[in-house]
């Protein structure tokens, strides 16, 4: 935060450092090296080791300072004692660096001064840091991936929309590895760690211009400058929606906060307000924030909060009625009118209601039919929860659905609950984008997300 | 609730007739004859209908009343006006009967008219009736399945205690599907639709003396005779715990139950107030039910609300603690004597407080000893969340935590949450009947049950 400029290089870099580079796979760098191969990631790669020549084909340097390059981005994944000595050398031709060693301001008093130095030296240089104690970057866009966590261990999401800005490290690993699981992508993840440099305000800027980014999801442990995080959110929000989930709200989620990454977590009720005055949308858990991430790769927010919910399980549009009361959304009536034209077209077993209920009836058609009618300007946003017992419900009703949803200009959520059968075919709707929630619970997370949260 | 006697015969029957059983894979009758078989039901099978002599390799009858049998259980797979012409006629041999067939209560005046006339027949045939537009038993003890929905689009959960009951099929269908795809079994489950005469105290009754049944989870659109249920609910949570999920609380949902099994479902603090009354557990939605079957399969519920909670990932102890918080539960800190043993054994990266952070670093013993050492009298429940990423932590902390599990006497509850690997990881658990919650929220919704729910 002290230091000036922009962080862009960090998500185009031409070229990367791995300092403590190794061909021991009991080494995270040598994770990290992986990781950034297996990506595909198009620019240099140059491996730092004063004990090799080469590592896994690609020449070994003793020093930054031999390559004769600049280096936008060095990775240091070497022991809190290295980093500083190595930035203590020559290193003009480092331009960032992302500093995944821990042993900093979160290892008590002799880590504290570790990062204090850390901090001059680095302001010093000129150079930006984003770290230490910290996963650093997975880029959809750029790339790079420099996470020590395998893939085999933690998955990879596709590329979409949404950027994820968090401190911890293993919520950023949490949260894409069931992103991935689910179907659903990202477009930049950032984990800063100990925000000894770079943070959550420097990262709003960036985000706020990059095309690749539909979407900002924040985890907040503390946020250090408040005035400056006021404002590079609220300009972030003029461009894309942004969702923050502030954690260590309470007493005993404090105290961890404060040992984890070494924060002082501040009283929630500022964050509360900061979040509102931003037109932050605030969600209460981890759950919720997979659900924003997942709604907002593809949809927009909506001005109302009429929801319209269609079914082939009358149990489940009960409760998706009811936890949609419960978020604050509104389950209005059909209009008679609609209701006229659903009674003509859909069969007689059908309820032409809000839920509307096509019970184990139903054929792949009805679900369109319903949406075609009642879908109108009476409803912001239609949740359509298929359960997939009904014998005449294909999965060609996918199809459908999308051709649907392309066409209409509102969201459609698809709630598709259940085990292995509705997963699989929930890749019908994730492979063309459109997000699949696995309960009704979630389906109506992510709606409220999408009709303004908390407000 | 107008016919005296138990209806024990449907949890073990010796013989079960199909009426309506068809050689055609599009009907249901088929699909229930391939999952009655598929289940291993041990008994006799009786297939019925005027049309074979012979489906799948069993004798089939032209009416029950040639079978020179009793039928315990006989499966009414036809449609409503068939259901009420086979019960006028010779039907001396049939106990009970399962109606799966729709066109009842639920479809308006003219269903309303032949549910009456149901009613009046077997109240004078004395025959007991699970439904009408039900799915009816799935047992695992009993090895009954009647679901006409198959295996490969809605998986069976394998045995274990906790017996569900649910007027909604398409609930049962859900929450079995995610149970089976998690990992987690099932004793019973029945689903009684319109409940022309079996209903959630008939079953409750039954429920409270059965061996099979360790829990119960009820699903509630509505309930007929309030203070019959009370006295049912109340004598059950005398001999296991009960949890219980109202749906139609709220006016939508209200609306969308009555047309769904065509109930009324009152005031939903009346409710409420009998479920405090009768000592049951209150869930609030859905995915907190499930996370109530999935716990009380292993666990009863304990006296305090003291939540231990230890991970190798600082922000998802935060996340943990804060949704503790958020649900009433409480994280005290850990007494100084064992934080000194603590501080001896654990390394010193690790952060000896509650939430225990192993951090990355972690091996697999670290978990033990921070139990060993923090999960003395002042903790009711511990919260073991597992990230997969740290490179030294190894599948065979499986092995150290069941251990540990089975001699300590408290609940403690996995959580590992993520994708692809720690899911696979989970059934390491799973496999020795231990619940693994994949997200921090349903980790502590199931804690939460365990210590008294909404209490």
């Amino acid at each position: 935060m002290t230091i000036e400029g922009h962080i862009d290089f960090f998500f185009k870099p031409d070229s990367i450092a791995l300092i403590g580079a190794s061909p021991n796979p009991e080494k995270l760098s040598y994770t990290i090296l992986e990781s950034l191969l297996k990506m595909g990631f198009q620019g240099k790669i140059y491996p730092i080791n004063p004990g090799y020549q080469e590592i896994r084909g690609l020449k070994c340097y003793p020093t930054p300072d031999e390559i004769k390059d600049k280096i936008d981005i060095a990775i240091f994944a070497v022991p809190a004692s290295t980093v500083l000595e190595i930035l203590n050398g020559p290193v003009k031709n480092i331009k960032g660096a992302i500093i995944v060693s821990s042993g900093f301001r979160e290892m008590g008093y002799e880590g504290k001064e570790m990062e204090a130095r850390l901090k001059e030296i680095i302001k010093e240089k000129g150079i930006r840091v984003i770290g230490p104690n910290c996963l650093g970057i997975y880029d959809t866009a750029s790339k790079v991936d420099t996470f020590f966590i395998s893939g085999a261990k933690v998955g990879r999401p596709a590329r979409a929309g949404v950027s994820v800005l968090t401190q911890s490290g293993s919520f950023a690993a949490m949260i894409m590895d069931e992103m991935a699981n689910e179907g659903a992508g990202v477009a930049r993840v950032v984990s800063y760690g100990n925000k000894v440099d770079v943070d959550e305000s420097d990262c709003l800027e960036f985000l706020a211009g990059d095309k690749a980014t539909k979407a900002v999801a924040l985890y907040i442990e503390s946020v250090g400058n408040g005035r400056r995080f006021l404002t590079a959110a609220s300009r972030c929000v003029q461009k894309k929606p942004v969702v923050a989930l502030k954690v260590g709200k309470r007493e005993p989620g404090a105290r961890a906060a404060s040992s984890h990454t070494g924060a002082v977590s501040g009283r929630y009720e500022a964050y509360e307000a900061a979040f509102r005055k931003a037109g932050i949308i605030e969600v209460a858990s981890y759950e919720e924030l997979k659900d924003a991430c997942k709604v907002l790769n593809r949809y927009r927010p909506v001005e109302g909060k009429r929801i319209l919910i269609i079914t082939d399980g009358g149990g489940i549009g009960i409760s998706i009625a009811d936890a949609c009361e419960e978020a604050g959304l509104k389950v209005p009536e059909i209009p008679s009118e609609a209701v006229r034209k659903l009674k003509e077209k859909l069969p007689a077993f059908a309820s032409a209601r809000n839920p509307v209920d096509l019970t184990g009836s139903v054929k792949d058609e009805h679900f369109i039919v319903a949406l075609q009618e009642a879908f109108g300007d009476s409803y912001d946003l239609a949740i359509v929860s298929l359960l997939w017992g009904p014998p005449l419900l294909t999965p060609g009703v996918a199809v459908k659905l999308l051709d649907f949803a392309d066409s209409c200009g509102k969201p459609i959520l698809i709630c598709s609950p259940g085990g292995k059968f509705s997963r699989e075919t929930a890749s019908l709707f994730t492979a063309a984008g459109i997000p699949v929630f696995f309960t009704p619970d979630s389906a109506v997370r992510a709606a409220a997300v999408l009709c303004g949260g908390k407000r």
